[in-house]
């Protein structure tokens, strides 16, 4: 039997997170002088009691470091718990959000994925829009430390090859590894900080600019208006999350890497140039399009071309304009982005960059080997081989990603979504990105409409990509509950 | 420098062979009493003289075996140059096809794709839709020589697993080998004449039922009529072209293991349980919704369903009704079996069964080895262990597939296709299919609306994927051309 209870102490902990989390938009609707603050109040008790309750309940004067399988269970149950308890806000209350409508909101948010059931967000309550934007930014901190501590160290999909040996060793130089986590939570706050001071100086409000720098630095997605930053209609703002949303997607390991002053490795880094090759080629064909078939003048059609695949590939959402009446190439385009995603490290999901480069740098050791057969023929990724099995690895990734996304969109469709909605609904849900294809939930639309199992299978969905999908199928193998 | 004697001589040969095959056509008209004999004899003509021309113009006294690079010269032009040639027939003479036209329904004729630019099949002469079945026919048994005796000892794709060791050495056992191939020949021809005389017996006309059954077992899919198999209307007739499909997206190899009487092998194969099994599951999905969602009555629902799903997976792409107005889980189930495909050494293109299996038990070694990380588990197939070179052999098949697949529906989205019809269409061309999803080319629509462009590029897409794209990229390593 697992021992159940280290993992309920981690889980504890991060309840009672989440309930002094919920503070602040009651804080909110207080000052805002609405009723709504007591629905944050009671959900943030019976959080805090839970917390408190599995925290005070596993107490143990031995501090055992968790063995791997308690791990696994730690990270799946880590992001499950606290959607379930981030729910309970949208759903108290008079003129609450179903069940199910709010665990999707909730997980929607703390996965950064950014699919609403909301529409009228124009007259929220600022403690609800405050809560939407803390899931999402207390979500992309945590995916950023799980991408260095957690998955390197548990092998998940090729991330062994971004193992910082200080993180993983547990005992050396464990004041190194405390202070790059600390720098690391301290350059997140700083670049939301800066987008949200650069976006208030542009002219935004002070809460929608608070809300739109977290949303924007998770890769998030969740704003304020219906219409998203089409509301405020200026090329300013657009430019301020534009570069926020890149700089969401890079490898936040970098930043580091530049405070000590290494320029040099990070302008060098082959998965930075991808992720800005990619988005640059992305950009350049939708605004060559637009500028074409839509009549839209140069720089018109570079704001809104650029923001959208970059919204997109990082997964963000947000969105300038309604997209889904494009048609032909840019929705091919923004379709495939989807998959692509950020870079390791970034809180962005989807396939990521460098597994893409992996795959990449295979193939064409592949195509060279045909020639040379009996040649030992190595792919390399920033100037280092690939190990072989850090290449199984992604491949187990891509493969259970592509299985995941045909699964996923069948069932969609087996629920009545057409063909286009339950295609890009799946891909935008297990890569986090947020809206979908087409008028049901495009940019325009809302996921209010689909059925409730749609729903669940969708936050499903999400959990999974977010979790970069192995650390919830471990738990099927039998092993994992022998003793 | 490459000497290209050896590969124009074989190039030589099959033009020979081609150009005997347009006398059959000549014939059929002749008979029928129409002037289209003429355009036959004259391409024959040309074919020939190209033919002759090429093997005696290289002829040499020394047999060499070609060297690698000829044989990927070889394998790649014995493709191409035979498709510029078949061309021939549909261009040639009053009324005939545009040379973009030609070139397209040629090529998707040898690679057993189907996709046509005709309409009004049914008014034209028997000599063009002999011509069309027998391209298909050539083309299918070309692609089984090519997956058993060349494919696995160039390396291709994972082929290496599928090495028949008689059939690799040149020397020993060359004698055996002679028999496997033309054992397998008979085959081929015997299961054509037991089609063709099913189909006959069963009502279809002697020449319909020739055609037919050429089309079926090279999972071809060109028909004598606009309507395909629903002009027919029987029952009977659809579960014979059925099996016709399923025996032709089987190992063929297997064929000749149950000629000596070892069926045991054959019962216990695990890719042609699979084939099985993921057919049997498409066919009850889409039965159910038939039935739940259209009415259908069970047998016909099943009729329906089950040919559909498995014209679809095996890539031949004949139809029992225009499935263009199905929606939802339907459309996604045969889109995703677009990419499966059939056996290796089978007439089916796509990614194949096996690669999927091996891509599976590789994802589950992954997953069981996170929990024991030092643990040294090999990931099997068919009861063997699967080399590390295998699979990071098929990890680069599946990728250039998936990045060919990406790139050809972009490209087709840009020249104005939509984004079905883009998709649908790179899928089908890849994984040699034939119709696509929706209106404009699905079962009732045509290619022949399409721009030039698209469909020189789906020409292009359809040989990439029927060479199994590794044929084709080894020209643009530049170590090729060098000595
Ligand atoms: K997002
Ligand atoms: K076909």
């Amino acid at each position: 039997m697992i021992d159940f209870r280290p993992v309920l102490h981690v889980i504890g902990w991060l309840l009672c997170l989440l309930a002094s989390a919920m503070m602040l938009p009651a804080v909110a609707d207080i000052m805002a002088g609405n009723g709504q603050w007591m629905n944050f109040i009671a959900a943030g008790g019976i959080t805090v009691v839970a917390g408190l309750g599995l925290v005070l309940g596993t107490w143990s004067n031995q501090k055992k470091p968790l063995n791997i399988r308690q791990a696994y269970l730690a990270a799946g149950l880590g992001w499950l718990v606290p959607c379930l308890f981030a729910a309970l806000p949208f759903a108290l209350g008079n003129g609450g959000l179903s069940s199910v409508d709010a665990f999707f909101e909730a997980t929607s948010g703390i996965t950064t994925t950014g699919s609403t059931v909301l529409t009228g967000l124009e007259g929220m309550p600022p403690g609800l829009l405050l809560w939407r934007g803390l899931l999402q930014w207390l979500g992309g901190i945590g995916i950023i430390v799980m991408a260095l501590a957690v998955l390197p160290v548990l092998n998940i999909g090729g991330m062994q090859m971004f193992r910082v040996e200080v993180l993983s060793s547990r005992d050396r130089a464990a004041p190194r590894a405390a202070r790059i986590g600390s720098t690391l939570i301290s350059v997140y706050v700083g670049l939301t900080a800066l987008l949200a001071a650069a976006l208030w100086a542009a002219g935004m409000g002070r809460f929608d600019a608070v809300i739109h720098a977290m949303s924007t630095i998770a890769t998030g997605g969740f704003g304020n208006y219906d219409s998203s930053m089409a509301h405020f209609d200026s090329a300013t703002m657009d430019l301020i999350v534009f570069i926020g949303m890149i700089l969401g997607g890079m490898p936040f390991l970098l930043f580091f890497t530049l405070l000590q002053g290494d320029w040099r490795r990070v302008v060098r880094d082959q998965q930075l140039r991808w992720y800005l090759g990619l988005m640059a080629l992305g950009s350049l064909a939708v605004t060559l399009w637009l500028i074409d078939t839509q009549d839209f003048g140069p720089w018109t059609a570079l704001r809104h071309g650029a923001f959208t695949v970059v919204s997109v590939m990082t997964g963000t959402g947000l969105v300038t304009m309604d997209y889904s009446y494009w048609t032909g190439m840019p929705v091919a385009v923004l379709f495939f982005l989807t998959f692509v995603g950020g870079c390791a490290g970034s809180t962005a999901a989807g396939i990521k960059v460098f597994r893409f480069q992996l795959l990449f740098a295979n193939a064409v050791v592949q195509v060279r080997q045909l020639l040379r057969p009996h040649a030992v023929m190595v792919p390399s990724f920033n100037a280092k081989p690939i190990p072989k099995d850090v290449l199984t690895s992604v491949m187990g990734f891509i493969f259970v990603y592509a299985l995941a996304f045909a699964t996923l969109s069948m069932m969609l469709a087996l629920l009545g979504l057409d063909f286009v909605t339950a295609l890009s609904a799946s891909a935008s849900a297990i890569s986090n990105v947020g809206p979908g294809l087409g008028a049901v939930i495009g940019p325009g639309g809302s996921f209010a409409t689909l059925p409730d199992l749609a729903k669940i299978l969708l936050a499903g969905g999400m959990l999974f990509g977010r979790l970069e999908m192995f650390i919830l199928l471990v738990v099927f193998v039998p092993s994992f509950w022998e003793d």
